[in-house]
């Protein structure tokens, strides 16, 4: 083997940790005027997104602003995957507005200090779990769980903005508050609010399912034409503003979001307020496996499309340090958001250079467009997100999970019934708690089979799908399980049912072609299986153990203290027992 | 098949929650007289075992024997267990002092109170736990964390009562606290009382490792030897009664017992409090939990020796039912004991009767022999107690997990460290997370092995163990995991890496003996690695998938939407892919 100079090393873990020296090497005019097209298309997405979330964590509108562009330029840095566009996100709002309305009122400093705080725990656990490599914590978080989760919040977004689209007052920390809520004020709708917020929905609505047709009639490539419906925000946002301006409907009561303030955020560390950031350490380790789970998968589909590598690790110290970028310039928890990097790919992105150029771009609408915002309404912004949150909802699911497994269904549908009724967090931790519960119990009752042999054959068969031939003084059994402490105790039970049953039983073979790994509570587990059989006159046996869990039972007392041996094949099993049962019938009869 | 009348079946299901109908037809003058021997025997060892484990509880003396009566019964009603004896046990009472000791001070009828609610609590629990089937939940607890829990519980215990044996004030809720408390005080001792604690050690001490031998040299039977070795304390006690009563040591300062109320308890239900019920929810959870674990393990070990049945389930139910017991006649939690089982066991208990002549034995002990206990040196109670509990102390099995598995290891040192800095419920709690947190970690990352073909036959072995033939555009890929959500993002990543870096690769094979079982998230795993491998250009085959597994595929849509084919063998995969690429080559020639 070659040994590696040091400069080549260094410079190895640098790329590693360095994404940017990779691809930057690589960088040229033709790949910039590309990067420079895409982000020009991104930033008219990203503009009305970063308000709206911005208004539903609870924030003022620029901070949504704030929080689009210095993430976009670490995740430049930083992020393998080259189409992932990093920013507020839809769930990751509610959840900061959940965490942060907990410890302060909408509008004070305080709750502005939450949020920011929020980003930069949340971005110091990421890097945590990145430099730790502890990444599979995510896999607390099932498939059916993240799915109930999501569809869940995205519920209850959507009838958290029904409010403003109405113009009522319609406010709750729960969907059941929100629904309430909404139930009681319905009478007194805002009518001029109405008819933006309804006409902007129905128009929003239209975009995304009339708009496109029309466009590829008309001769625009598919791919152009779902970019031009990805802006139509952007259009909802010009008409309103128009409309409210040149009507006054302000001074008619239509809630507009009103003078935003200019200029680039100021970069300053957030207060090192230790007990704040303690108070806020669990929703911000849920906001950040929510966001990390939600920008890993839309990073791997989009890699996937080019035979692209994403490094799990350092995507999390690449969210790490977007999140801690966002608090640092005043912004609140981002991720990387599926709808926008879809945009961003299909636009053509082909370094993550895209990502910072739109980052430039938003800074120039910070800078010179938030004037002109003065006018927006905020019933627009609400239905643009219900609107986006809307391809959250995925009921169907539910259906799917129930056909394919009993527990996932209940797992799916604990969360979003526990989400809906006591809001996002409980809801998250009620669904990884039983999604756990639930692992727990189906590992802890495993399939196992007694088997027989198949007459003339050296296999070994289930004797309840074979016709096969069994032994009467020998128990064979197959475990189809890893032997761990969720079913430790199972085979104990088993064990001891099974030969207080069979009172002809001088001999157990346990069969471990599918036993992939053991624990110590496995071992312990054979241990006692092994000296209670011994007690019972009865001589346990294994067999087909695999390779590296021999290895591991080698480093215990185990093959020592068993009263029968280890047998490579079941056939030898069955085969030693039967020629020594032989044996000592013989020299019984011997002496008879 | 036969159909069973009602009646037999109304007597099965009778018989199955009552397994007294079962032995209890079979009772006879023989079994009588023998079981009539054995509770002589157990009540003389359990007399001094209850009085110790209730002042541990912090409880008056008395209640120890209130906990010894109506559960020994209630589990000769309902247990299935022919040995176990049920009461006051060290590990349990350490936890009652704790909870009940967040809860009011010592000695307050609010502390008798919460005492008697744990009990009842956790009656309930177990109960529901019997009749849901949900026993499963003990599995939580692995081995290594419940090592450690009882072996710190064992070191806390003991350093709790050398504050009594050397009649010193040592308090504190943790070990830590306990020792520094003693740290302080220990210039205080009381040389009185300390020569009666000391005294009862030495002599205790003696008991367990000298007295055998020598009853056994002076020609006494081992099993004999060995029963009056456990009534051992007994003698302890009246010898220090009897010194301490002669030489007026409780005037000079020794503190004696007292006065314990005679006659036997009141039976009542407990007040239905449940803002306190809910209060003890979690720490009576953790002592039912620990109780059934150390209880059904003690029941299947003696269980073993005369092949008999133990039904887990039931078990829950009789502890169940125990405790409540317990809980209406004034006590507090109760399990099976390790000791006093092995001693039931030993003595040759036929039948759950000894059990219940046992309680008979304490109910006569409690009215007519309190007033002999005024005298007893509490400091002789801790010296009883000090013995009892260094069987638990196992530090042994530390270094017996390290060497078998590291992460078995950290879970155990960390529930030991944890338990004994910040109190039993934290390093239970501490203990059981870290083992479901490491337990999903070790599946997260399972063994995956890149296989091939070994020449001239149809068996595919790992690359790196056998010298096989690969085929550059095939990548054969075995898993040796289930497929679920600790590892479906696992395998996800690593097809990424893969093909990512294999530019050849057009067709991957997944090959699935070990996979045992898929759930939804290891479903849309699949489906995920499906779709980004259809994007890059790549099949995906799988083989070998089991018959369970290959039932709850055929209910998703995988099978269809698969770019490959699910082949019976690999052999078959690999034989069929290589043809089709042998015709497209000779296609492709043809054209070109």
């Amino acid at each position: 083997m070659e040994q590696a100079s040091f400069t080549q090393r260094a410079s190895k873990i640098l790329k590693a940790y360095l994404p940017i020296l990779d691809w930057g090497a690589k960088y040229n005019s033709k790949t910039f005027s590309n990067d420079l097209i895409v982000a020009l298309i991104v930033t008219m997405m990203l503009i009305p997104q970063s308000l709206a979330y911005a208004i539903l964590a609870g924030l003022p509108a620029e901070i949504g602003l704030y929080a689009s562009m210095a993430p976009l330029i670490l995740y430049a840095v930083f992020g393998t995957s080259r189409a992932l566009a990093v920013g507020p996100v839809a769930v990751a709002s509610l959840m900061t507005a959940a965490a942060a309305g907990k410890l302060a009122s909408q509008g004070t400093p305080e709750y502005l200090g939450a949020a920011i705080a929020l980003a930069m725990v949340s971005g110091l656990l990421l890097l945590a779990m990145g430099l730790l490599k502890l990444g599979f914590l995510a896999n607390f978080l099932s498939h059916p769980v993240i799915a109930g989760f999501i569809t869940a919040s995205g519920i209850q977004i959507a009838a958290g903005q029904l409010g403003p689209v109405l113009g009522i007052h319609a406010e709750g920390e729960t969907f059941l508050d929100i629904a309430v809520s909404l139930w009681h004020n319905i009478t007194s709708t805002h009518l001029a609010t109405a008819a933006i917020g309804i006409g902007s929905l129905i128009f929003l609505f239209w975009v995304r399912k009339g708009l496109k047709p029309l466009l590829v009639k008309a001769g625009m490539g598919a791919k152009v034409a779902d970019i031009m419906v990805k802006i139509g925000p952007v259009i909802a946002i010009i008409l309103t503003i128009v409309i409210t301006a040149v009507m006054g409907l302000d001074e008619k009561g239509v809630k507009i979001v009103g003078k935003v303030p200019g200029g680039l955020p100021k970069v300053a560390m957030p207060p090192l307020d230790f007990a704040l950031w303690m108070k806020i350490l669990v929703p911000a380790l849920l906001i950040s496996i929510v966001g990390y789970v939600e920008s890993i998968s839309v990073a791997l589909t989009l890699a996937a499309k080019k035979r692209q590598r994403v490094d799990p690790d350092q995507e999390l110290i690449a969210l790490g340090a977007s999140n801690i970028g966002s608090a640092v310039s005043g912004g609140f928890p981002v991720t990387g958001g599926f709808a926008r990097s879809v945009v961003n790919f299909e636009a053509g992105a082909e370094t993550p250079a895209a990502g910072a150029f739109t980052a430039v771009g938003i800074a120039l609408a910070t800078l010179f467009l938030t004037p002109l915002l003065f006018f927006l309404p905020k019933a627009t912004l609400a239905a643009t997100i219900i609107v986006a949150v809307m391809s959250l909802v995925n009921l169907d699911g539910l259906k799917q999970t129930w056909s394919f497994s009993k527990t996932d269904f209940a797992a799916m549908l604990a969360t979003i019934l526990v989400t809906l009724a006591e809001g996002v967090e409980l809801g998250l931790i009620a669904g990884v708690s039983l999604g756990i519960i639930l692992h727990l119990y189906n590992t802890s009752r495993p399939h196992v089979a007694v088997v027989g042999q198949i007459p003339g054959t050296t296999h070994f068969r289930n004797v309840k799908r074979h016709e096969v031939v069994t032994d009467p003084e020998i128990l064979s059994l197959r475990v189809d399980e890893s032997l761990y402490f969720p079913n430790a105790r199972f085979l104990e039970d088993l064990i001891n049912d099974s030969v207080a049953a069979n009172p002809a039983v001088r001999y157990v073979i346990l069969e471990c072609p599918a036993v992939n790994t053991i624990d110590f509570s496995g071992l312990e587990s054979l241990e006692a299986i092994n000296m209670r059989l011994k007690d019972s006159g009865i001589e346990l046996h294994l067999s087909e153990v695999k390779g590296p869990v021999m290895d591991r039972l080698n480093r215990s007392h185990l093959p020592h203290n068993l009263t029968g041996k280890i047998h490579l094949t079941h056939f030898d099993a069955v085969s030693s027992i039967r020629a020594e049962m032989k044996n000592m019938a013989t020299k019984e009869g011997g002496v008879a």
